[in-house]
């Protein structure tokens, strides 16, 4: 499991970028957004903390790693 | 021109939800989003102000006709 502390992120159109960027990355990682905390936990995936951050990143948000 | 108060959007991807709401009834629409004011501004198009307004529900926010 993987944990960021995202900012930026205010509705569900947000939720999905975040999402859809990280499925794009690795289909098969469990994405879960918890939009009111502002923290994203990436699980059962292939790919590492860089990279999911830089695609979140990527969507106009900014992510730090909370937990590996 | 038909303006809005809209209340519910808070970022990009609302702007562009609302506004391809709109176009999707009228391509031709000229539409202006104000996310700071929560206001939308539609033009040049032939589509009714109550249209309008479903449209901007139907993407989950809520408009109000402020003028005509």
């Amino acid at each position: 499991m993987q944990i960021f502390t995202v900012t930026g992120m205010t509705c569900d159109h947000c939720v999905r970028a975040v999402t859809g960027a990280i499925h794009q990355l690795d289909p098969a990682a469990n994405v879960q957004v918890d939009l009111a905390a502002g923290r994203v936990s990436v699980s059962g995936g292939r790919i590492g903390a860089p990279e999911i951050a830089r695609a979140i990143d990527g969507e106009g948000y900014e992510a730090r790693p909370l937990a590996a």
